[in-house]
């Protein structure tokens, strides 16, 4: 793709007409599927590919989605991707993986991890988002250390970790429930905690709403929330955050 | 007020009607004032007298119940009760007091106080709310200390009053914003705790919805939860468990 | 486990180094399975083991926590079981037992049961999670009696039951709809009322929403609540109170 | 007014252009005073006269609507209406009267009451909201009876009340906080009980929105519903009841 | 059942002990069937008998409620039936029958049907709820009209039915959307309009809110509400009314 | 159909009575099919035929009524229907047609398509909701243009289309998560943008209620809204603009 | 300002080096104020000068504002303004004129209006919504109609406006309460109906929600929605479809 | 203070005995004011020190907090202060400044300030919090540029500054109404977008909760949110990402 100075300069070198350049500006950044567009600018702004968002696509599209971006990236990440979605995307790509816990479905590949990332939950329940989380900041190319099972209803379990935790740049908590995990977190660390509730729980839980309002209103700084059930979400910020913490 | 035994017999020995009787059994238990009827046999009942809450009612009004439930009782508990009706119950009965941060007017009784009942709250803005519950464990006739602003953005705060915590019956936490106090404590202790929502805290908060949420999907076992702001219902059910345990 | 004061001492008598003895204080009550963190230290603190929320966790998990509890404290409870983790945890404990209404999923001693409880419901709709409190505290070795379908449509059905009340020393109210049970309870006895709502009804119920916000707003005193569907927290908290009259 | 047969004929004597037959049909029915449309008709279809919300309105207009109605019926019933308003009408129409306490102004014909009406309030907070449904259906001609504070917290107070109960055509429950008053009034009558919540409470009330939803939840057969605090739809819904079992 | 005065006079009489005489004042008004308590006296107090609700029970319960209500009163209703739920009454009672789009499952007495109630549906997927109280005031007793979709996107089609409506004594209003109707026939009428909002719809329609809170807050005077989708609540209290404008 | 005005002359001349007349004039305008009531006068009146909602209908009920408009129409266009519906309206009518996308089942007269709708998506999950936008107005007669997945995370991809954009009459903007596409673009055009959430999105997305709530709040002129995933809505709406621009 | 074209030729000339006529591109269309950005391409884009929300900005600012733009369009819209702004603006733009009830604060150019808008209200409480309707759509250059208190609880006032509502190229309907009034306008007409719900209403009319989902959820085809008392954004809508229609 | 090292040795030395130990173990880390335990140990733990909300607080409690913090630290942070705190505090440090605006009251040591953070507004009315966030971040020892009013209703505006966006390592999007700017923002940069949601709006805004929703569930990856109006928390996190991206 081509650069905005790139164009200008060929304008004024009488390569590129005057509609032409007008056009060129104004469509150099993606390639049209028909079905969808592809953002292939996305790495130069946001410094990530575009991710696949997989929840409720054609499992054909999601293989031609995965088979462009595979050819221009060397490598793809699908969240919330079903097996159906992966057998189609093997077929294409045979060295695609799929994890069930997490729903990724990747091409990746190999790279050296950075810096560290941390990313706890409250309970076993809430893994499949931790997992999430933690798969989405690997592929970027952070490392990340998991520490699960350490909700407040023991406290000691998690002060047993107050040492580890301060070797993170930054650290994801996952939590349903009550969702308190974050703000006794945040009150023991230097750097930045991504909260990420979960709908785990039930009755007034309203799927996830109360973990999200606890995090939302968290007594302690340094505290920022994603959506309910969002790891990917909580995993990309993470990995932003580290990035910058290796520069 | 006579009990249905003593109506029984007085009907058998013919000192009653059948009508007289029947209506007697139906109305022993109260007294009418006309825009309010008294809950006399509320004691016998439920072991405390009618408290008066006194929120939007006429300071004439509260007046006229103080001076009743005084003259039946000796004593007399109001909440949510403001400056003006303290001015009118003081004129009948000089001996009433009011405090300002838990509004809270009474007459009380010497009495001792027993057992051992535990108020915390998780920040200093929630004081109003933990010493309405203060009053009115002590007023009911219970012993109740006080362990303010160890919120869980400072764990060890907290974690200093572990072995003090074990020492009640009953414990109370009072907490707004995102309400993660009674969790943890429910975590370190083997009695029940009362969680008292408020709405201290601002955004998402949603007028203590946040704290509420919380307290209802604790993680921790022992935790029941009374209504936002509602230090009254905290101390009162304190209490009545407090008494329990003094058996 | 040991405790704090002899690791002090080990470390005063050199059996422990000065890092040791740092990381002995701090990791002396949790057993890590990997996927969970087993709170070993809890019947120390809180008066009662782990006990296992089996909703949406793998049967083979739930298989290796009942395998790891039954070893360390001869019994186990889990709530929120189904049939197929009840089949894989009857491979390692054969005596484990199931109960489909409650869904709970025990092993228990043999115990003699203590003090008097009583769950009631206000409908027969309501008697699964009623159920779950009634083996709840049971287990934990609290005498409970039930009382079930005495909703306040009918309100001499309840009225019936006014002197068997008074034997109790905490009330379990379980009820869905409007969930009134619990105000008009309250209303008649001395000890503390456990509110649970269900989240049995329709339309504007909104998944048990309409129970909890009545019993969160409860006239009569001494009412607290638990989460809509609850009926474990509840139990639980009624065999806390329990105990603690038993004293 | 004319009805639509007189029209009809009108037009076929030639007395009304096809036009204007047109025209009468459509405009039959109310006066316009610029800022608003009074619903002449509405005595005819709805048996009511148009009763005029004050909340919100400009005193000039309250008046200027007064003098038009009582001109037209001799009679005027407004809600919702201020002091400020009241002076106003009463320099027009001197009989005018203003209740405080259920912001009723009206002027009122001497009528026979028929039939009978109860109103009860749970609490004495309620009286405001009850006494516009007593206002509300005594000015359109239902004699109407009050019990108030009969709150289910000491539901002996309430029962005392049964036999008395058995006397009306339709029962109003004004009840705030968790509003279970309905449901035990409409398991003891036969006829049609209101349902009026109020806003009074605080925390997780909602402005009377527990009270709201317990009303409509309700386990009894028998109770439907009015808005938060609309004691004057109460009042019009009964008194329309009560004229059917009058008939 | 016995009758309280009849107690007294046994007592008096020295037929019945006062103990005896206090259990039976107390007990006199239901059958305990074990897992439900049969609320005998409905009847005598309400003017129905007992109703049977079978949304979530067991098909052998609702059997054996049925048994034992046909014994008693030779015919019963039941709300929210499924089809194996009638083939099992079906086995003890051969005349029971049982309606897909109402789910009503009853055994009915031939009886004369009095009054006159209209049931309007806005829509045709309104349907269901409609007939839910059509069946309900049917077999009650009351006569019942159908006027189905009728709703306001086209209202000519509802105002053609204007006279038809003034033979009503109530109006049942069944609408979901927007649920308009309410407001526009109560306009139009003399009578009480019962608005039943149903969960028809689709996105801000939140199963049924929307129509609700239209309901709710109807600018029309002589609308009352139920919940969501309560067909069943609807045509009871229709019923009531009705019987009122017969008596 | 007749109209008011042959009603009237017809009455004059004597050929109908005056009961027949009013009856007449009240009756003109819908087909009763017993089940439902066919807005026969609908075109005349809003310029379209009656359009089928399917959701939820029977299949056989769904053809008698497309059979009916098709007779009466020569065209019919149903949504949110089913398989089974188009097999069943199949039978009677050859030539209609279904589509699995955008669930519209139709039987389409040949028309010139004038004016010019764009219809945007935010994301390629929102194709299903614009689809049916798309559908609505093409059958209705008006020329639609897709532009679909130009989402705000790429500004660019949108801003390439700003040209395009100008030359609509109306615009419509389908979009789930945070909705944020209709401010966007409504601040780079001169026409209406027709803002229509979808339901796509997890977590705090609420169904729709986050980009529902985007839209309601724009900060941009120019922008109003339909209900969530209500592509039929939208489309039906901007077909009457640019209808209206077409004139 | 400079357009696109024009700075490609410059910098094809030479009159611009490479890194200004980037600069240029990306910043041809605001005045920076420090505090503000005046969006000076507005009108060319969208047809409108910026408007200004008043609502909580300093006056001094307003004030500044106000001239900034009177100066550049000879003409200005305020909406949500106050007295004292009012004040500030005329000590520089004396012919500015202030609304109160619509809260409009303006400097208008005459214009010829063109088209035919009607605006409708329910009740008179919702005319100062109404007025910022009309108010808006006047300034902007359209004719526009007021039609007021025509609420559905007198169906026949508004059926009465049946031929005048044909006139119009859009229809705006503000209503409070149950906000029935779009739905039976938009029954009746071709054209679009901007449906904009008010805040008036008491109890679960939630602060406006309740006309807010009528008006989503409306059985009508052919209704936009605004949000809750945005009379501005309904006449600003209004005006460009009626000018659609006037091309 | 010291560290659990230290009291270990000292024990070890035989300075401290058995029970001094464990009591210094568990209170090194506050000083208790009575009414408020200040956080001695939170710089230690989290790199600030204790930061005071000044909302609802007593002024002399205030400069009380004040007075302990400055002594120990020479400096101080407060929010959501007022007048009166302000004065007070002057009275012990002469040297304390307030901004109205955004409602800080500070002793601040001299700093250089470090990094680059981006503050961006949507509007004029969202700069009271960004001005918070400002403050905050400045204090912490950031250097934060400000770009103010930005809002997507005029897109170019935003665009302009795509460049300088580039330069800053973290970036906090403040926005009411619809909130969508969070959301372009972070489709530009590589580095994390710290999304600030205000209660600026009206109607169905709901105090903020539809910016909120905006930015939780924005299509965009790289934005996490604070709670409503929190421009501390915005502040604070972003000046901990920025320290990150400084090491």
């Amino acid at each position: 793709m081509k650069k905005i100075e790139d164009i200008l300069n060929e304008y004024k070198n009488g390569k590129l007409s005057l509609i032409d350049a007008i056009t060129c500006i104004k469509s150099i950044n993606f390639f049209d599927m028909g079905f969808a567009k592809i953002d292939d600018d996305r790495k130069n702004r946001t410094g990530a590919n575009e991710i696949v968002y997989c929840e409720n696509k054609d499992a054909d599209k999601v293989k031609k989605i995965f088979s462009y971006l595979y050819e221009q990236n060397g490598e793809v990440l699908g969240t919330r991707a079903n097996e159906l979605q992966f057998q189609k995307v093997k077929e294409v790509i045979p060295s695609a993986t799929y994890d069930e816990t997490s729903r990724i479905l990747k091409v990746a590949k190999k790279k050296e991890l950075k810096g560290h990332i941390i990313v706890m939950s409250a309970g076993t329940a809430d893994i499949k988002v931790a997992d999430e989380a933690y798969e989405t900041a690997t592929f970027l190319g952070s490392f990340v250390e998991k520490i699960y099972d350490v909700g407040v209803s023991g406290i000691h379990r998690l002060l047993a970790f107050e040492e580890t935790l301060k070797k993170a740049n930054v650290i994801i908590c996952v939590a349903g429930m009550e969702g308190a995990l974050a703000s006794v977190v945040a009150g023991l660390v230097k750097v930045p905690v991504i909260a990420c509730p979960t709908s785990v729980g039930y009755g007034s839980n309203f799927e996830g709403l109360s973990a999200l309002l606890t995090m939302l209103n968290s007594c302690s700084n340094g505290v920022t929330c994603v959506n309910i059930d969002n790891g990917f979400g909580a995993g990309y910020v993470a990995h932003q955050i580290n990035t910058l913490a290796c520069k």
